[in-house]
């Protein structure tokens, strides 16, 4: 199943894609697809629904980030071998983990806009995962038990602010605008392996990430599990996995960073795509 | 004003402390201590009330974190010169900002729980500060204007999965119960000058630590100002300012860390005071 919110921002319904493609409402089922609504019991008894009774929703409207209330918004840093080898890190022994501001989240398709002062910004294509029940202590073998679904996420990153403004990559990872997810919650049962996953990520038409899950240092199910050893990971949690070579921090000769007018498009294999035009803050 | 969170986890009801020291109802007046509440316009209508007409609250029911539904959760490093000097850490250029899991918050005498395999938790005396209203670039002038008022939190501190489970210092301060927050949100009208007070933590009876904010490297208006040109801070956002000198790690002629059975006692002028019983998860 394909859920999705939609409407204008902060008063999105929630949705779903049908099989013909089309956005039908979900209002009279789920109040939003958040918190308790990603339980097994409620995505189960949504798949279960005649899509064709469903009322289909008129026009083109905007949709927001496919997971509402997000409590946390974690980030794995540094989880693709051949990313890490690109920025010249060392490759991590255990997964990476930073958050990322929840106020930094917008619809897949929102504008980005950079803030005053940015000369840094940059892309990242990552495979998102959602939480559908809490989790704590889990082992890896049980993990993807624990997951609702996946979807796209663009951790847009500003390169100064996340490494000269004095540690910790927060900094870079939480301006506003910085980060698209959706355009789908795509439900666990559609995605087979969520590590074997092609990705890519485009700037102004130009291919600039072409990645894939299997090259990632820490699977799905080894993130999930090790992050529930330190806190619950909670329904409506969600966790970005790090992001496949291609940041224009790592171009050569000279790095390339994000201007206005600059158009971003991503897209995950089974898991829809993303395009977002960059402003600068006034 | 002080303004608390009573009754069971997760079912907090509003209320304020009186002139004698009574816990009085606000339900018939507010929400919850959370969001919008937390405006100039709402609090300037509850301290318009006439307190002695508010319902006394019978027994001496839980206290719950003073604010409800935390969107941000962030804390500066090193931000006093006496601890860096502690910690051997070079004072820092900027604030030195990280997140903590909204998902870690209790209230100020719940039990804190070290997770499996802890055996570096430590203690922070902190002060909080809440955001009363949206914050974007705005200046250290008038930075204060945005804070609706101030609190007493532990940022307690798991210092192995902070240092060595590879960078930042999350996943160290993120376990579930380590962010004890209360047991009032006192608002800003009632601190003259959050730059100087005293602040005090002892384990099990023994003073471990002391301080004043005056010893702070950037002040709170200093911290909200720089914040606020990365993002914009949102009512309810809290920020926990840093913590001064005596946490376990810089013990000499060796560290000392919590155990199942310690008991934290933690006081800031003006703002009350926390007590924490540890245990370990089972």
């Amino acid at each position: 199943m394909k859920l999705v919110r939609y409407g204008a921002a902060g008063a999105e319904k929630p949705g779903l894609i049908d099989a013909k493609g089309d956005l039908r409402d979900l209002s009279a089922h789920v109040d939003d697809i958040a918190g308790e609504a990603l339980s097994d019991a409620t995505i189960g008894r949504l798949a279960a629904l005649d899509q064709a009774s469903l009322p289909l929703v008129p026009g083109n409207p905007r949709l927001g980030p496919c997971v509402g209330s997000i409590g946390k918004f974690m980030c794995i840093g540094l989880n693709y071998s051949d990313h890490a080898a690109e920025t010249g890190a060392a490759i991590p022994e255990h997964p990476i983990l930073f958050m990322k501001a929840t106020s930094a989240v917008v619809g897949p398709n929102d504008t980005v806009s950079l803030p005053r002062g940015s000369e840094h910004s940059d892309w990242e294509v990552e495979l998102g995962v959602v939480i559908g029940k809490p989790a704590k202590y889990v082992s890896k073998e049980d993990a993807l038990d624990y997951v609702a679904g996946y979807c796209v996420i663009n951790d847009v990153s500003e390169r100064k602010f996340q490494t000269q403004l004095t540690g910790q990559w927060t900094k870079g990872k939480s301006c506003d605008t910085f980060g698209p997810i959706g355009p789908w919650l795509v439900t666990r049962d559609e995605i087979e392996d969520p590590q074997s996953l092609a990705m890519t990520l485009d700037v102004n038409g130009e291919r600039r990430q072409t990645g894939n899950t299997a090259t990632m240092i820490f699977t799905v199910a080894e993130i999930v599990s090790h992050l529930s050893q330190l806190f619950t990971l909670q329904p409506g949690d969600v966790i970005s996995t790090g992001t496949p070579p291609g940041v224009g921090m790592g171009m050569k000769p000279t790095p390339v960073y994000l201007k206005a007018g600059d158009v971003m498009e991503l897209w995950i294999e089974g898991l829809g795509s993303q395009r977002q035009s960059v402003v600068m803050d006034a």
